[in-house]
């Protein structure tokens, strides 16, 4: 497939660089810019360069790499929250020429999945969006494979920077303003980690996952979801909690009774309490019990691996 | 699609039970010496009833089964090694014929794998197998949906009996005859648990995932494997092993070295060490870290949904 990648941060930076690997070729990179589009594949190393040096990708701009004769258009740019533009709009683009789209920019899923459900209909490309929850964790493929008919609820801890957070001031009794500063240090949380410890990012991703679960039934929005951050926990309800071997992680539900994010206490070392960055998800199955999928779910090259492998689900076009 | 289903123990009886959730209709069922057609579906609970009272599910016989109108053939009969008869035969019927094969019998994908997908390649009926390994656990859909190429190995615990008395075994300090005895009194262990305990129910899992892994370019059948089992693991190393914060778990891994299956000491809180009868897989990823997903592992309702699951991948005939 012939790959344009919008979005120049980790994930687009990744995927350009794994593309290869997957047998296919990147032909165009945008950031936020700038541009580079050459129909017989970008020279990968030279702008992943250049836009260190220079911080542009070359000599083009974004409309160019959205005007460009790609099979598969990878939207990487950051998430926003409401209209979820500018993602959107390149979704729009994309599909209005029937081109396929994956993407890993959470808002169009998250905030306008009925919209976004009804351009895919009308085009003959595809929207595929597994980056868009756990990073590298086959979530949505997961889903897919078993049956959305046959999964009753999804729980677990989406959020790696949280979860960090959680382990370390459990680990160490340290308190939450000293390891966030840590985390900061560390580049586990970013300089502005509001979304990641306010429970936004995870209440995005179980967002996502209700409207895939809902299959169109109902449709979805972060307003639908009750959110509680790991902010206000005072360091000695972790030593509390482990006395009596339990431990808090900031869990996240989606139940037919709508999507939930909130700290809670889960069994010090069961399934749930993922240490560090690790992320897990938890299906209730119809049939078969508990399902847990567990993995790292967050990160450059393993966010690509999930946008590769939805490219590879493509159909030709 | 309609589907005959081969076998009426566990695993055989829940397909015939929860087909019809899944939208899919059955259409015959033999057991080792009858069998029951109905072209219009039969009717499940009767023939059922049946089975349980005279022993038989119909006054047909099994070939009555396999030459009947179906879409896809479920062989669910024993496992049995080496030649994989009568198993591989059923298979070899349905493809000549054009149908589609769903496989929970392991023998044919552990014993004869080059000449099955010779045949599924001269068929235009596909053959699928996820219920040959770790039951409700989507394993080799994830192997799929990951790309095989980007796995650069497997391990875990794949036999809930071994399990399940190894736990009992460091949980109660109890030894390995005494808890072997619980397990069958239970029914988790079966009257002659012999392939259970001795590593070969793993082995061949992991000698399926090796195959499916290296994509034909090399055939792996029990004989390649390295295999020992749990019978001889006396009661004390758990307890050695637990004042080292270890356990012990039967761990099968699949590695471009070969197959192997042996007890091994594993962190106690770690994710290898599932508890009971719960199994385990790990993958190690090129790009993308570890990758662990974990859930029941055996059981008659638990198997059919991945036999179900590899139906709704089937295309039309």
């Amino acid at each position: 497939m012939k790959l344009a990648v919008l979005g120049a941060g980790a994930v687009g930076r990744s995927v350009v660089e794994l593309a290869g690997q997957y047998g296919h070729d990147v032909i165009a990179l945008a950031d936020s810019s700038s541009g580079a589009v050459d129909e017989d594949g970008i020279d990968t190393e030279s702008v992943l360069e250049r836009k260190d040096q220079e911080g542009t990708v070359g000599d083009g701009t974004p409309e160019d790499v959205l005007a460009a004769d790609y099979d598969v258009l990878v939207e990487a740019t950051p998430t926003t929250l409401g209209d979820a533009q500018p993602g959107f709009g390149h979704v729009e683009t994309a599909l209005s020429r029937d081109r396929h789209v994956v993407l890993a920019n959470k808002g169009p899923v998250a905030e306008r999945y009925g919209e976004l459900m009804a351009l895919a209909e009308d085009s003959a490309g595809e929207v595929l969006f597994e980056a868009t929850v756990g990073g590298a964790i086959p979530i949505l493929s997961t889903i897919d494979d078993f049956g959305p008919d046959q999964i009753t609820a999804a729980r677990g801890v989406l959020n790696g920077t949280a979860n960090f957070i959680l382990s370390r001031m459990a680990a160490d009794g340290l308190d939450y303003e000293h390891v966030l500063a840590e985390a900061q240090d560390l580049g586990v949380a970013e300089a502005d980690p509001t979304f990641d410890v306010d429970g936004t990012d995870a209440a995005l991703k179980f967002v996502i996952i209700s409207n895939v679960l809902s299959q169109g039934e109902r449709e979805y929005t972060l307003s639908d979801a009750t959110v509680e951050g790991i902010q206000n926990i005072p360091g000695n309800a972790l030593d509390l909690a482990a006395e009596d071997n339990r431990t808090i992680r900031l869990i996240g539900e989606a139940t037919p009774e709508g999507v939930q994010v909130a700290p809670k206490l889960v069994p010090q070392n069961g399934v749930l309490a993922v240490t560090g960055t690790r992320n897990i998800i938890q299906f209730e199955t119809e049939n078969a019990g508990e399902l847990n999928v567990s993995g790292r779910g967050a990160g450059g090259p393993e966010t690509a691996t999930a946008v590769l492998a939805d490219v590879g689900r493509l159909p030709p076009l």
